[in-house]
């Protein structure tokens, strides 16, 4: 095949949730069969890229200074929920499992691939928990990280770095209900209500 | 979520094999999570968008005028391979399954979505088959199309229209070995083998 489709097709290789063969398929999809697909798609994306950012308070995707959920005055400010991506955070949006701020880490601590907390949005955790003048101090940490190792060594980093100095602020981590070794992502609404419902207190 | 996010979405989810789920991870993957490789996704799309095209002959992604198994001297001109779509082609020709050239409909006949012949890159055939001065005529053609009513409705449509007229083309249609229900792109090399070498006359 050309150069200029096999470029493509290792650059659609990388995308979350892609293989060799789903990438080609769409790649194809794109340049051949249905190539009146591709303009719209392009300025789309680019339209997107140059008006969207993360929302500087907690990481969330938005268009504005702050996300939707950080805008909100309804919501409660003192409830932090704690997230590794925005996928995570939407899918607690679509349950209605919490109703107060969330902060994105936009990963989760691996030493296996190198990711350290100064790779992910954790600094900014302690401005979150102290409170901005804009923001009120938090009251309530809930830790909505995944049930398995990397997860579990990520709220020890948080409790040990952030918790332990504020022993004011009550940590729970999200509990039953979350099958074992799986993310938030693509957990059904039920189950994340129960595990909301039945978070543990940690440390 | 914004808007601009909503429409990269939903454009994301009318790619082939990709649902909700699998679009927002994507879209967030893109504009949030890893914003870096966009552009670069971006300037290979757009480019190869601008540099690819139709192979004039058969149908297939190509850079030049001719792609480059009709470029390819040693491929026996005289055997044609229909298939439905450049992901079968590719499949076949990673199986090392045909020796001859390709035509590629980019489709086949639904009459429950609404295509017909008209939309499908079908009414060439006749030149195919009967040859131009740069090609000579084919002998010999193998229907490779799905196993399925679909697929099964698009040969009967070939043989009437095209191959009836043409007696002394002989047409086989890919046969044993394709599993029921399914299509080429994803079957494995020995059971596209197998499939190419027990092909049955057809009609």
């Amino acid at each position: 095949m050309t150069n200029a489709y096999e470029h493509v097709r290792r650059l659609l290789a990388k995308l979350p949730g892609l293989g060799h063969r789903s990438a080609e398929r769409i790649a194809l999809h794109l340049l051949v069969e249905h190539p009146e697909q591709l303009a719209p798609l392009l300025d789309a994306l680019g339209g997107a890229a140059a008006s969207l950012r993360r929302c500087r308070w907690c990481g969330n995707l938005c268009e504005d200074d702050l996300c939707a959920v950080c805008a909100d005055p309804r919501r409660d400010r003192s409830r932090l929920c704690v997230v590794e991506r925005v996928t995570d955070l939407l899918a607690l949006e679509r349950a209605s499992a919490h109703s107060g701020l969330y902060h994105v880490l936009h990963g989760r601590l691996s030493p296996i691939t190198g990711v350290g907390p100064e790779r992910l949005n954790m600094a900014s955790l302690a401005t979150r928990l102290d409170g901005s003048g804009e923001f009120p101090p938090v009251s309530e940490v809930v830790l909505a990280l995944s049930n398995d190792i990397e997860g579990e060594a990520t709220c020890h980093y948080i409790q040990e770095t952030f918790l332990a100095p504020r022993p004011a602020v009550s940590a729970s981590r999200i509990g039953f209900g979350l099958p074992s070794g799986t993310g938030l992502t693509h957990s059904d609404p039920a189950t994340l209500k129960n595990a909301m419902e039945a978070r543990r207190r940690w440390a």
